[in-house]
């Protein structure tokens, strides 16, 4: 199954990828602006289901790193990417057959759509976490035994560093450091995988979701119908984000961030009728306490939704006085194995607080 | 015309580079040990003039990069280069057919020969500057256009980095951040050059000449001759070092000493019969002022000798009580010229000072 993208499915899928993103993963207005740019004056853009991808195929994996509020003020020029994807073909010595999504996040759900439109190559639906993290190591990929290295970082001006690393988290410890040297934010390519391991270790089908969410949204905006009722539905109707609730409203009446290059961190507290939230933030809302009570936590998705719209604010953009409202989802199986949960569960962040499914979070509530 | 070197000569070529170093290039010690390792278990290294290297023979460079301090206590495993040679090799598709110096300082004039003995290639009788620097872009290859990078780094786990930057300030730019992220010390394998490059850009014969000063100081010992006699009439016999003169002798009253991952920065003060003299560092010895008058001024070497064997003492071991002579020497013309001097001279440390040959420092002097 594939079909070919148009301008108006990349704001869909934007739209989408950034409730799903959990604020993370970069903007999404910028993304999805690089990405239109790319389409028209590139090769249309075929999205491809991971089953329908051959064993033997080479699939590169397109992301952008580093700390997502750097990205709102230095936008890429839109080569640094097909520079690191060309660098590493010639590496690996074969040309890449598809891209692929690393992660569902603002803009890093379009990065390979972007690239794709402008080396003519198609794109698999599906990433390596149905959500956002902050660090190289949190991937379905890692869990699956695939390494992320060789990975090439490229920056603005086309400087390209080519990682080979021991290990997934030593990775991440130079992309921590190479973050702050290329200026806070770099596009990648990397992990390398083989047809046959998409489709064991991928979550797949995510963009389309993204992209069926973000359809539901704009449908009941142009319908004059409730957007928070159409959002639900539409990630009730999945497989993966079935167990979706709102899990608070109020007013944003503070937030803390400090950027250090590779992550933007901070703490949010959102005041409303039923008390108060406090969001704790590494790139993506990781935990959410209401009134002191844990009430949704990472890996499980965590959103930021503008209380008019309900269009996901990302962490970045997240601020004093927006009226939001708040929601909490499941995420795939894979994201809650037992497996998993050492990789990116609460205890992965320093929380010290084990991982509960939303859904019985929910169920022991209110 | 070549040589195959024994064990005998490695400690000659140590003893020579740490002089000329500038008490900058790694312990020489450490260097020999490891050196010396690899021979007894390896191949015969054959030493060759540079005149005698085909036009066309690709020549890697070798060296270790950071802060020479942290080589004392860390000491490379040494298997990193060796590592760091292969992965650029396969980048490039094709095997090296010479290694080189990037420096003549205590350790990096050694490496090339240990990596060497390991992988069984001829050693080019040369390297980039004559003496030691502390930043990439610091060599005559630079000066002759030809790029540092591709270039691999390695740490002594084994991770590996391989830059391929816009420029070779950028990349100094990134070894910065690196050899932070690869605990202060780290080796290298870059600048690729052919070997009609090598005739036209490296300094030529400074591995032997190195070994020529070497052996006298050991000779000078053997025989209970004054060391400084034999280490001035060697190095007057050169073309490159023949201007050297002591400049200073008395006992070091204070080192002050900054380690960030990639500098060793400090000022050095000797107290003697002929007043005070000042040496400020970074890797190196880069300029001494005696009574507050400049009497040695980087490109030119300075070098601070123990009083008794005249053994060059590194920047990192120098410490309050050694009784010391402090050398300095003019370097080969081509370390003097205006482009060499846009790029190490005075101004590229931050000294606000001309650069004046130590020829006519001393002609102008008492």
């Amino acid at each position: 199954m594939s079909r070919i993208l148009d301008i108006e499915d990349i704001d869909d899928i934007a739209a989408g990828a950034a409730v799903l993103g959990c604020g993370g993963g970069g903007d999404p207005y910028i993304g999805a602006l690089m990405t239109c740019q790319s389409l028209r004056g590139g090769a249309p853009v075929r999205l491809v289901a991971s089953a329908d991808v051959p064993d033997d195929a080479l699939v590169i994996v397109i992301a952008g790193i580093g700390a997502p509020p750097v990205l709102v003020e230095k936008i890429p020029n839109g080569s640094e990417s097909e520079l690191a994807l060309r660098f590493l073909e010639k590496h690996l010595g074969r040309r890449a057959d598809y891209l692929m999504a690393a992660e569902i996040g603002g803009m890093n759900s379009l990065h390979p759509l972007q690239v794709a439109a402008k080396v003519g190559l198609p794109v698999i639906d599906a990433d390596g976490m149905g959500r956002a993290f902050p660090k190289l190591e949190m991937t379905s990929f890692h869990i699956h035994g695939i390494p992320v290295t060789p990975m090439v970082l490229a920056n603005e001006r086309g400087d390209l560093m080519l990682m080979q690393t021991t290990s997934d988290q030593q990775a991440e410890h130079f992309v921590k450091h190479l973050a702050v040297a290329m200026g806070g934010i770099m596009s990648s390519a990397g992990f390398a995988l083989r047809g046959a391991e998409v489709k064991c270790a991928a979550v797949s089908g995510t963009v389309s979701i993204c992209q069926d969410i973000g359809r539901a949204l704009r449908e009941s905006r142009r319908l004059r119908q409730d957007p928070f009722d159409a959002l639900l539905a539409a990630m009730h109707a999945t497989e993966y984000y079935c167990h979706a609730h709102l899990i608070f409203e109020g007013k944003v009446a503070d937030v803390e961030r400090r950027v250090t290059g590779r992550h933007n961190l901070g703490q949010a507290r959102i005041e409303g009728p039923d008390g108060v939230m406090e969001i704790s933030i590494q790139n993506e809302y990781l935990i959410a306490s209401r009134n002191g009570r844990t009430v949704a936590i990472v890996p499980d998705l965590v959103a930021v939704l503008d209380e008019d719209t309900a269009q996901a604010i990302t962490a970045e953009s997240l601020r004093y006085g927006q009226r939001v409202r708040v929601l909490a989802a499941s995420v795939p199986p894979i994201m809650r194995s037992e497996a998993a949960l050492r990789v990116w569960g609460p205890q992965a962040f320093g929380i010290d607080e084990p991982f509960v499914p939303i859904e019985q979070l929910m169920a022991a509530g209110d």
